[in-house]
């Protein structure tokens, strides 16, 4: 099988790594516009043939990724099909569905979205394992070929993924509702809150973990929200409206006085989450502890050490210095009843307070 | 120097071990209208004096600190002043401000509000540090005695803590900003992810970890919210206008294809969180490094401890397991040039893909 990577960045060089190193008799050419980035490919071997120029990628490839930036993609495709033969299943690794399905009605082309990998960026950080276990959304276009889709799909499992047929737009929906939106109000927060603190003249803002948190987000990278937000833009407008509906009922419910309300809104956000990260880590219920700790250097690691040795997994981690710098919080979300105990009586061994959260 | 505290839970707790670790010839009387409460305080040996009743307990006492729900304040406030005498100064530690405060023209109150602790409730966690270094608003009203004030600045000096005197209503603005309007914001997009999850039939959620980040505080600690939310329903609800209004603007620039003017809010916002981020740790320039690492027990802590070696602390931290629970990613938050560059090196060595966030 031959393969053509149109962008060598972390995911088009883990989309090589990944095939060479788990298909039979497969050849992976290459390119990128960047020459610096097809240098760096060939230095670290990712490629089997580095290319000279998209026609010399795609040329005889069965199946070919497009892995350029989502605005990018409308014009590389047209030039990928140009060059590809007739019997060459066509893709991209967009964040963005709709625009580019939409963009042609040849039926070489499937959309797809591999969610993973958006941390480090570069082919430096590629790795034949990226893809392993994760979600890769297909958005077949009405006149998708079936077997050009059928071998896309055995491919996308060949990479280690899990691949998700969805419609363009309902992946755009869904996104910008657990993702894009978040992204949004991430900004709007840091940016409120700058204003509110130097409106009242608080020179050293507390902000405190729970805004940290919240914010982490905020001006994620430039180049990739760019195109989302210019890709991805009525769906996302469309989220927000929903979300301001959502608060104006809050402020309603607030300046109402209706408590009660208030309270079984704020039960039910509980309940959703609790669900939410069920669902997404699959391992049992998720219990969530406390644990006040000195912020000493080595302290985290000893709390993680002794939760690694007895085989205890921590799902998710977030640890907050006090204002003084020298204790704070660590917060861990641990899997599975059993492995939530064990974990508190080796916490409270180590001689730290750990508290189950309410 | 004779201390009263009315409510011996986490707070209460730790002003009573404070005030007797650091002052000379204190006696701290406590009393909580929960037995278990009050009979846990004693055996840990909390209290110089568990008292039976709030006058037992403010009984010829020069400080009052009244450590109850929000909620529960006024009615405390009202009774606690009627027991203690003309010389005592009477403050809480509540999280609101602005009600407690027009609850009484009494010159013996100075509200007071502690930023510190919320992780872990209960005496059990109660510590004589646990205000060391952490901002104590202080919101005197009208009429407060300047005398009492004064003794209350010292005696909060003297517990560890940065006493900030703020006007009622600006503290209540101020939080509505940083801390209430980001749970809301949590809630509503909790619940909307959910709703959109349902809807598009995704069975398996895959929210990934800037979700995760972004509702962490999501529902929570119900006792706790629910009494802010009653006593600070106008300036959350003010704030939710404005963030309705930044909303919409951005609504409007993506409805409108205004990729400059989006690009420049993302921008403005990743620089506002720096600025904010950067005034709040007052440790130099904070640098975000991404780094990949198999979601291995003790993986975590390999790297932590080989920046504890180093002496590099971690100011904040974010683990997010790939959704094959296999690989996974850290993000680390390290002040000061020089530590981050000593972190990188570190953890390349250690052979983990690292990069700074762009």
């Amino acid at each position: 099988m031959r393969i053509a990577v149109l962008g060598v960045g972390l995911i088009g060089g883990s989309i090589a790594l990944a095939a060479r190193e788990r298909l039979d008799e497969v050849e992976v050419a290459g390119f990128d516009p960047n020459e610096a980035a097809l240098e760096r490919a060939r230095e670290l071997g990712v490629l089997d043939r580095p290319a000279a120029s998209v026609r010399d990628a795609v040329e005889g490839a069965d199946a070919c990724f497009l892995c350029a930036p989502v605005t990018a993609l409308p014009e590389l495709l047209a030039e990928a099909l140009g060059a590809a033969g007739q019997h060459c299943v066509v893709t991209d690794v967009g964040s963005t569905k709709r625009m580019i399905v939409a963009s042609t009605g040849d039926e070489r082309f499937v959309g797809g979205h591999p969610v993973a990998g958006a941390e480090t960026a570069g082919v430096a950080n590629a790795r034949a394992d990226l893809f392993q276990g994760a979600p890769w959304y297909l958005t077949p276009g009405e006149r998708s070929s079936g077997v050009l889709y059928e071998r896309l799909h055995r491919l996308i499992v060949s990479l280690g993924a899990r691949p998700l047929a969805i419609d363009a737009e309902a992946h755009d929906r869904l996104l910008a509702a657990v993702s894009h939106v978040p992204h949004v109000l991430a900004n709007v927060l840091v940016s409120q809150a700058a204003r509110a603190l130097s409106q009242e003249r608080e020179a050293l803002p507390r902000v405190g973990p729970s805004f940290r948190d919240a914010t982490r987000v905020a001006g994620a990278n430039p180049r990739v929200w760019s195109g989302i937000y210019a890709t991805n833009a009525e769906a996302i407008a469309t989220e927000i409206d929903e979300t301001v509906e959502r608060l104006r009922e809050v402020a309603g419910m607030l300046r109402d006085g209706r408590s009660e309300a208030i309270d079984a809104w704020n039960d039910e956000a509980r309940e959703d989450r609790r669900r939410l990260l069920e669902a997404e880590l699959e391992g049992g219920p998720v219990t969530e502890l406390r644990v006040s700790v000195p912020n000493r250097p080595g302290i985290v690691a000893q709390v993680a050490l002794a939760l690694g040795r007895a085989g205890v997994n921590i799902a998710d981690m977030a640890l907050a210095p006090a204002p003084d710098m020298r204790s704070g919080a660590v917060t861990l979300w641990v899997s599975g009843d059993g492995a939530a105990a064990r974990a508190e009586a080796l916490i409270a061994e180590l001689g730290f307070p750990v508290a189950r959260a309410s």
